[in-house]
């Protein structure tokens, strides 16, 4: 497996466009159009928030009925608590994009993000989506990938190549990300397109693994999303002899690469976290299964205290034993260890004799990783989140204003 | 049920003091101590973290072993995650208090708050302990609240007196709040003391139905501290006759006065919230059931998202039915209404037409009601929770530094 510059636009057969469509207040880009030339085989997983946005209940009823073709994507707007006229407009956007391409609306997928409540401006985005039809490109990922940002402060996208079948096989992808990130299904907008060849079943299977140890594993502050998506198209493009297989070296490349796409984006997400200063890795060993572990890594992750201590350098370590101590995991206190930036802190669930200056130190770099063991069992698995700083607030305190 | 200026040493038989061990950093009254100069009945509830406090441990075990006598805290030392030589620490001060009262060390409940991680500077406590107990006093209530203090910025006390058996009893409390301060069994550190005469049984009931509707229902920032605790003292000094039914007109006076001290201080410690610049009071009605109806309330009260739109008085409303559709609460998207200040902005899960200009009136008082009905049921809850500012993180950014 390959990291390469990449982009929803890398793998072969695909196009994209982003437009501006005057959705967005500071006037940038915020129509994001993706298009596979032939009929891909398409997964998706969707928000388990109770409020599930229009774009989420469409998306979610198309998928699996016909071929993923396309996806459109607008920024500035969720189309989230809209009722039936939220309904109405997803449904109506699927049909515009899919009259224009000539395809099935079915193979539409309509995802949205930004403020909630609000109606989509319905004439501006059909304006946007004529135009995105008319700019696709086989070079159009960046724009497209810019189009989707709300408050993230880079664009995020990630590219692989890989062989399967002794064929190179290529994986683009795009993510948004900045607020509302949390853990519990789910991610905030995101795409990966690949030229692979291979069945829902594998693809389906391959997408629930990749998530579990990548977007299920990010969190912001802990707020799961009335929108979050992910979805993956995969054309076939590349020739490779169909994984058709749920196990095996072809399924295991797939998977491996899927996964690596995934967590790369999600990593830039949990990176691009509304005001992050500091990118925090955050290692849970010793759980006695894997639903404690993640509740352990998750409770660090989201604690407010936790979070603004590294922000102000302050290695306030006891909160992150808080945290792992009202997190529901099963741990043994008095064999908890606990280590920041390699600096071994905790021992026993006691303080450790260590240089204060080292630690200091290693609460001053911008990626810090964490290890914690409870001390029960042998599940291990990595969260990551970022620091809470004053421009959190400010951002989230101005945001709709 | 009549309010009053109030304290823990309002009630007959109490006596208490504050002084300065030099624990804190700043100099101020550190230490407290409540005494009942006859034998009282003591209830007490802890927290549920799974590094529970050297001190949360002592106490734990000593309550009910025999009548309570005294309270001693100190502030700026947590005494968690300190082993065992924190249980000693904690243990010789119980000892040291019951020796120089003469009474028994298992009458003594000790508490600690401040940084976690740190052993007790017993030289110091142990000086201040024997200050304390030379300046006990029937005035010393304030200096007492005073000094268990931290990050809260004003003293959090309350007195009521009510009629049982014909005889007026008083109630007395105090509470220290501010950060740390979740949901989940518990408390920060709150001490309430009357002169009623109650049987253990009736106490236990009246404290846990107390401790349901009060400190049960505050979040700050979600985070559940190894230090919680809330300790009722009743010595019976009234002279009203001994209530030992679970039920009936003495066992609602006294229970119902009990939650009313409960809710006092519970409100004034989510009032004083880090940072906190507005109390919010979210009602949750049309719930399934208790345990969704709190996990809605604390969903919302606990989202930074809607804590910082809050902050920035910014009615972003979309955030709150966002956190009560993650929260795991059953709710109908349909039926779900929502007003804030008493503007209905939301009706049948919809945007409502309400007036902007109104809404922003009611953003912008100091004391804001949220109501919520989940369509589901007929269940109702309050939670109170404050808002997230700038404040919060420098205050937790810099606490131990």
């Amino acid at each position: 497996m390959k990291e390469v510059a990449g982009g929803i636009t890398f793998p072969k057969g695909f196009k994209a466009a982003g437009v501006k469509a005057g959705i967005k207040k500071n006037g940038k880009e915020d129509v994001a159009l993706v298009f596979s030339t032939v009929d891909a085989t398409w997964a998706g997983r969707f928000t388990t928030n109770k409020f599930p946005a229009a774009p989420v209940l469409v998306s979610r009823a198309a998928l699996g009925k016909v071929s993923g073709r396309a996806v459109i994507i607008n920024a500035g707007c969720a189309n989230a608590c809209t009722g039936e006229q939220g309904m109405i407009d997803a449904q109506n956007t699927a049909k515009q994009v899919a009259s224009l391409l000539d395809i099935n609306p079915d193979a539409v997928v309509v995802a949205s993000t930004g403020v909630i409540g609000v109606p989509l401006p319905m004439e501006k985005l059909s304006a946007g989506v004529r135009q995105a039809v008319a700019e696709l490109s086989e070079f159009g990922g960046e724009k497209a990938s810019q189009a989707i940002m709300t408050t993230d402060t880079f664009v995020k996208t990630c590219g692989f190549v890989e062989e399967i079948g002794g064929v190179p096989v290529r994986f683009g992808g795009m993510s948004k990300g900045a607020g509302m990130i949390c853990p519990n299904m789910a991610t905030v907008l995101g795409l990966i397109t690949t030229d692979a060849a291979v069945t829902p079943d594998v693809l389906q299977k391959a997408l629930t693994e990749a998530v579990e140890i990548s977007f299920n594993r990010i969190t912001v502050d802990g707020d799961m999303s009335t929108n979050d998506m992910l979805v993956v198209l995969a054309n076939g493009m590349a020739g490779n002899p169909l994984v058709k297989q749920l196990e095996g070296p072809e399924y295991e490349a797939f998977a491996a690469t899927l996964k690596a796409a995934a967590l790369n984006l999600a990593k830039k997400v949990a990176r691009d976290g509304e005001g992050a200063t500091k990118f925090i890795e955050i290692e849970v060993q010793g759980a006695l299964n894997m639903a404690d572990a993640r509740k352990a890594g998750m409770a660090i992750a989201n604690s407010p205290l936790v979070k603004t201590a590294f922000f102000g350098q302050d290695p306030n370590w006891g909160r992150i034993l808080c945290a792992a101590g009202y997190s529901g995991a099963e741990l043994a206190p008095e064999k908890t260890t606990l280590s920041i930036g390699g600096v071994q802190i905790v021992e026993a669930g006691l303080g450790a004799k260590f240089d204060e200056k080292e630690l200091r130190r290693a609460m001053a770099e911008r990626e810090i990783k964490v290890t914690i063991n409870l001390g029960v069992g042998n599940v291990a698995t990595t969260v990551y989140t970022c620091d809470m700083s004053y421009e959190y607030v400010k951002i989230n305190g101005e945001y709709t204003t």
